[in-house]
């Protein structure tokens, strides 16, 4: 059964206590600050962007670390439209989901440690296991260490298009590194993936970006290789990418809780994981303080909207406060205590500060999902 | 026995896992990336300030918001020159620190709704609990649960200074609160507090900031009532405020790990809290990725300046990925797996992303620190 509905149970006193709201609980009367996710608009956005890829020869491959909550992915896969498997962004979120029922774990990044690499090959041997590369004699150390392990690695050639953060450049070394991981034992070349950065809401802008990762796909088939995955894409462009031809696979991800970033290019989704705050003082009429801050919310890349406010603006976040202007000659006036709903800017960052996710459906709490990677970036 | 060298076993396997490196470790071999503190650095930090409070009037408060890690605040205790207890800004924090020790804790925040107002009253019972008010409405509520609880709650009239975050005007208004607080039952009237931002390296800029809130001590004296607590100042401006006739406590806390932002401020402090991380990537000369992003250091405020480069300066980080330049004219090469050193821009926002902290001296691991109030922003 790939779809499970996980409802964690009071199991850590250290986390969260100590209060978990019965299940039924009106949602303004949980705690806050929270992450909430609104079960019906999370089930929107994943049949929406499902039924895209069930209609195109490119299917998705959840990226998990924009929740990295079991809980989602489940119902990412239930979902239908993919790959078999989900992305993750390093071994210690791969280590969580394995045990939690996904045996096929693509970890998009670079591992070059000693440790981590047996940490690679011990996971390889409970699930189908893929890691990417961008240097020959890290190919080397993989291959070393799957074969002392007695397991086979899935491997990527990582190749740097538009973003520019890593990876081989396309072309001749790709095809150059491709060929070494064919002859490196242990290693199953398993194709080319690129990142492109995380807002492409220009068709033509996606196109271009991806256009040196299908030409070096020619490139490394000419050299007698297949290429069996060309991986890329993201939330933001998946419906130019998922549609390109040559293109397998795209690990989106933030479509399912969607955030304040992405929603202005993808209207037909829904904001469905929202931090619930409260009006902790009222300074001044147009001006209040929340108890949502950086700590709750984030603001690495930038600030929430507000959802429930006129005419809002938020001045900052400090550590564990909101500061948010409002349009107050309607009268608006919320008092202490009042409730108010912001989404984040970068979903991932938010689920980052957070070890559970109150998962409500028509105002009513329904679950509570343990963000089961928080904190997993090793 | 105030101080306690806490060595946290292995006992949650879903944190950390799968790997604690034995104590003697060294460092370099810890996995990255890593929240390590250089434990000799530390105490000198603790003792300089200790020493400073010791010879002045006003006292230290250590606010653990900067660090949320009970061994590292029962050694600034231990330090001497402080009141006795600490500082809080949340509840959660307050739930996490007098368990485990702390009988004498000042929430120097606002607190208002219901749930958490009950919650400040069963923690009064534990041990003596202070809280912020800025709002009439706000006495009320505290006054009937500590009535309702049978509990008392010192209670300090937060002052809106010079940030303008929140609180009352100086002179007439905060009288008046005083006023209400003093007249309300339950409620222990104990003084005024403000919080001046984060950064004041000028000292006449501090003094004319602490300013109004020494003019409204004499104007609540005036009106008959005493002040035991006159709170203000940080690490950035301890040694202004600290030697200002009038005030009595301190709530500064960064000065145990230090960071970024204050590190140029305090030339007589060290860097005990950094991030170790590993090149992963080499895409091109004086270019290079590593596995210190956002998740690991934060970048809500600022970017980390990197210790063991030379001239380096970051791009940016990713989620996972640190993006660094440095000059590679003198022959500068580092390898893939070798470490690079990050001094976080803000140690409070890096310290809440980390579950524990590896506590190294000459070198080696000395102890592993549980950040206890990791993610307790509610």
């Amino acid at each position: 059964m790939l779809f499970s509905q996980v409802l964690t149970t009071y199991k850590e006193p250290r986390m969260e206590r100590p209060i978990f709201k019965p299940i039924g609980t009106p949602t303004e009367q949980l705690d806050t600050p929270s992450l909430i996710v609104d079960v019906d608009a999370l089930e929107h956005n994943i049949s929406t962007v499902a039924e895209f890829f069930e209609s195109n020869s490119a299917k998705l491959r959840p990226h998990v670390e924009s929740h990295r909550t079991p809980a989602i992915a489940h119902k990412q896969l239930a979902g239908g439209g993919h790959v078999g498997g989900i992305a993750v962004s390093s071994i210690g979120q791969a280590e969580v989901f394995v045990p939690n029922g996904f045996n096929d774990v693509f970890v998009a990044n670079l591992v070059v440690t000693p440790q981590k690499i047996t940490r690679l090959c011990a996971l390889a041997r409970q699930a189908r296991i893929g890691v990417a590369v961008d240097s020959p004699s890290n190919v080397a150390d993989l291959s070393e260490a799957a074969v002392a392990n007695g397991v086979c690695l899935d491997v990527a050639v990582y190749v740097n298009t538009r973003l520019g953060l890593y990876g081989v450049e396309p072309g001749r070394p790709a095809v150059d590194l491709a060929k070494a991981v064919v002859d490196a034992p242990g290693l199953d070349f398993a194709g080319i993936m690129t990142q492109e950065g995380s807002i492409l809401s220009d068709d033509d802008e996606s196109r271009s970006a991806i256009q040196p990762l299908l030409d070096t796909r020619q490139d490394i088939e000419s050299a007698g290789i297949a290429v069996r995955v060309v991986s890329a894409g993201n939330t933001s462009n998946y419906q130019v990418v998922g549609a390109i031809d040559g293109v397998t696979e795209v690990p989106a991800g933030t479509y399912a809780l969607l955030d304040a970033q992405h929603a202005p290019h993808l209207p037909h989704l829904k904001t469905a994981g929202r931090v619930m705050s409260t009006v902790t003082s009222r300074p001044e009429p147009g001006y209040m303080i929340t108890d949502g801050g950086q700590k709750a919310i984030g603001a690495d890349t930038g600030f929430p909207s507000i959802d429930n406010l006129p005419d809002p603006t938020v001045k900052g976040l400090s550590a564990e406060h909101g500061s948010i202007y409002f349009d107050a000659s309607d009268g608006a006036d919320p008092q202490l205590g009042e409730k108010i709903w912001c989404t984040p800017w970068d979903a991932a960052t938010c689920a980052n500060l957070h070890d559970y996710i109150f998962a409500v459906r028509n105002d009513a709490l329904e679950a509570v999902w343990e963000v089961s990677a928080r904190g997993r970036y090793r």
